[in-house]
């Protein structure tokens, strides 16, 4: 899957994301970038709401960010999501957080995560998701 | 200002946002009805942003919420603001939050804020807002 | 159970529960006063996680908070809770927090949590909780 | 400054912290690293909250987070903090997260923080910091 396949989803910064920098706080756009990959999972036909309830989960392995500039409360942001990297046991994906006015790059970032089954154990991605991933 | 006059803003439900009882955690709501207030605040064109630049802040002042049904990670909410009561120090704000699909009721509330100045003393309304609020 | 059993657990202030008012969230207070209940049944033997593995749930149904003072990063807060109303069915949990140096009152509060089984069903009391708070 | 100067503080996880998944959220872990980063530099007598006060601000400018195992509910964990790199205009510190009881490592990770001024300037690490660090 390549760097094309980026989807893109804005939302308004949220007053309780700042913190009393009178910014951003940083772990808000790791909640962010869990969003986009929820919007991007969701526009691909493999909501992930629906692979839980089929018994597959998506633990987060490793989270990596970079912020290169504050967002602010007032500001919408635009979360850029694409798969960067795709194994049978796990999936990275790539992120580029910009200012959805002037498109300022506000962060960039990657969240691996891994397949695991009900009981927490390691497994291959699910069939369903694979054949979406494929076609 | 009449109950007419309600906002609805909507949005998916994040990750992040639920708990392990596998539902929306209590504590979000409160997020979401000041992501309400903060778009109601907006459409009437006296965003909170602007208005705190100027120097006047809304503090939370009480808080109250009533759970009817829980919300879910694949949900999308629908987050129906108004003002409840408003003086020339404090404005209560009320809320229903509804599932956006079935309009099924998630909760009600009310939040009620005082206008403080940069020192945090209590303060008036500022000019800027009553005009738009008696418009 | 009276007003004497209250049970008071302290902690930091954490920065990211700061916004950008420069003062501690009106959400986060929720938070903590969900750490003073977690706090109480363990202290009382009664575990919350140990009663979740049971099959029982306590959901939220009612939060009502009053603010009197903010609280600040650098700060040492002091939860302060007991139980308000006991019933087969539901409990109101009572809160105050103070800072915890000078005890000024910072929020006083008020959490009614309905016991539901699995499937989300209202339910009475477990037996093990019920012979905890008789004892 | 040497990988010796660990400094180890303890918590109970908290219920908001988890997620549906039935584990800790993993951008929680990013909250548990800033408080451990706050309690290393009270110990040390420089409380960050003192710091900004005088008018410098750590910005961060660079999270990588490792999971190894999940953190549950009903779990106390230990974040150990110590200083990675330190330059004049940037500070890295360096995480461990373990189980409190058992000691299984449950998180590795690496914060970066440059410092700024009160107009979001890059500036150098204040003297009044600089004497702590070097003595």
């Amino acid at each position: 899957m390549s760097r094309e396949n980026v989807f893109e989803t804005t939302f308004p910064v949220r007053y309780a994301e700042t913190d009393q920098m009178g910014i951003v706080h940083h772990a808000s756009y790791i909640i962010w970038m869990e969003e986009g990959r929820s919007q991007y999972m969701r526009a691909r036909g493999m909501g992930y709401e629906h692979i839980e309830r089929e018994g597959a989960f998506m633990a987060v392995a490793e989270v990596n960010v970079r912020y290169l500039a504050p967002a602010r409360y007032g500001d919408t942001v635009a979360v850029r999501t694409w798969i960067d990297d795709l194994r049978s046991r796990a999936v990275t994906f790539g992120y580029e957080i910009v200012h959805a006015g002037s498109r300022a790059m506000l962060a960039t970032g990657q969240v691996k995560l891994i397949w695991i089954d009900r009981q927490g154990r390691a497994t291959r991605m699910p069939e369903s998701v694979r054949a979406v991933v494929d076609s």
